[in-house]
């Protein structure tokens, strides 16, 4: 009996895509940061859920403030990655019953810090029990949106198309994890000023994130491991490896970036020519990054 | 130190919502079966996210073809319950490594089955591993949509209306609970033809969800036990506290109500007279139903 160990989880979402009916929206679907549904407005509306499950995520000691902020920025941090914005948000728990009314309480607080910074409402939501020893599951579904001449999705970049990061890479673990900053005011920018012709954002490491990216838009990629933007106290494996940066992924006309990295408007948060995007079939790969299933499901590090 | 067994699910909503910030939509916003989100189109757009459980909301041994079928027709329920439709759907799975992929391929096979019958499209999803041992969650997330005229709030039902149900109650954990069938066509035949004056689906048991339509309506309640429609082989006790009935719960100005039950078009589904609502702090009071984290947290019997 095949098991989700196995196989992992992209080769999971491979088999289960065709199961289901799909829309006919020609724009993202599975596979993207969001799916992209147009309503016909000059707006698209985007859709995205994510989950962070206790033991996984987060440890039973991080702060629930923390842990409720994460939960909301990672799928603000996906908006981003789609040049769009948050609207309105679905919380759902499922916890032991023995959870501590006041942890719950400070979850929430954690979500509304991170709402009211970059805009979304919360709209409603679902409690469930687990039975007692069960991690808890917190899962946020949400919508946002997009101004239609300002989606991008990961599948359009072309070969040659340079790639850049925003911030710095690795070491999610010493804490970056539960306190980093969705990049939308630089995704604002970007989309307004040079449009990229791909982002993500960085959820499961480069060295899983990057391959997706390349592979959607039919390419292969390089990148230069000196170049790297390293948090400090880094190295360029965990750069490559840790995950959970929630930075940008983008790529761009080659001809444009000179341009784009003068005229880059955020002294705190670099923006830096990591490599580029070549024909598929040539380049290099990565080996490293998150893949849940296959790692035994639970954080290697105390938080 | 308080806990979610201590307080109940009731209670802890109340104490969240205050947390985070709400959108200023004046409909339904946490409360109601969905939330509804008013873009200015002829339809209103409707959010709604629900949640399995394993041990709590399915056992390990069910097949899980059932648990997809019952994961998406419970969202699919709770748009009946608003006069709308199911639109675009986000699976979000939370399961333990060692889980068969066959199963999890079930699962959304499961889900298909009922979106090809109700005519929801899947937009998206997210897998995550949880430490070996904990339960499976499967956390469904959806858009609907309902025309604006069609719409009926659980809160907007008056002392006099007259209660309905649809099908017969009681009896869920017999099967019932895997493969029910959500009512939208009864509900589209009801906006259309007689809008109810509230209606929601009842998913707690009519013990909790009937206290919620009238509290929210700010009613107190009568009901006609000896007149509750019975599952073959079922106490008027099970009726009102075994939960997961899904069907609808309604309200109904009494000088409509006798041709809405002459001209009722489903002879297989019944549609039955069950009480009414009445001013608030008058009438009767119910005991039982489901009620998350003061339960225990698992299933009574095995299904």
């Amino acid at each position: 009996m095949k098991t989700l160990r196995d196989i992992g989880e992209d080769a999971l979402i491979d088999r289960l895509i065709g199961l289901v009916p799909r829309g006919t929206d020609p724009a993202a679907g599975p596979g993207d940061d969001c799916a992209v549904i147009d309503q016909g407005a000059p707006t698209l509306l985007l859709l995205k859920t994510d989950a962070l499950v206790e033991h996984v995520h987060f440890l039973p000691s991080a702060p629930p403030r923390a842990v409720g902020w994460k939960a909301a920025a990672r799928v603000v941090s996906d908006f981003a990655a789609m040049g769009g914005h948050p609207g309105h948000f679905l919380v759902t728990l499922a916890l032991p019953p023995e959870t501590a009314v006041s942890w719950v309480e400070d979850l929430y607080r954690g979500i509304g810090d991170c709402l009211e910074k970059f805009g979304g409402v919360l709209a409603g939501g679902e409690t469930s029990s687990v039975p007692t020893g069960s991690a808890a599951v917190i899962s946020i579904a949400a919508t946002g949106s997009v101004r239609r001449e300002h989606l991008v999705l990961r599948s359009t970049a072309k070969p040659g198309d340079v790639l850049l990061v925003t911030g710095n890479l690795g070491g999610s673990l010493l804490g970056k994890h539960l306190n980093f900053t969705p990049r939308i005011r630089e995704a604002d920018w970007l989309v307004a000023h040079f449009k990229p012709t791909a982002m993500m954002d960085l959820s499961d490491g480069l060295a899983k994130d990057l391959p997706r990216m390349a592979a959607a838009s039919g390419c292969g990629f390089v990148i230069d491991q000196s170049a790297l933007p390293l948090t400090p106290g880094c190295t360029s494996a965990q750069a490559i490896g840790d995950g959970e940066d929630f930075e940008i992924l983008l790529a761009m006309d080659s001809n444009r970036v000179p341009a784009m990295l003068k005229e880059w408007a955020f002294q705190d948060v670099p923006l830096t020519r990591i490599g580029e995007l070549v024909p598929a079939g040539e380049g290099a790969s990565l080996t490293g990054g998150w893949e849940h299933f296959k790692e035994g499901g639970t954080l290697a590090h105390p938080v």
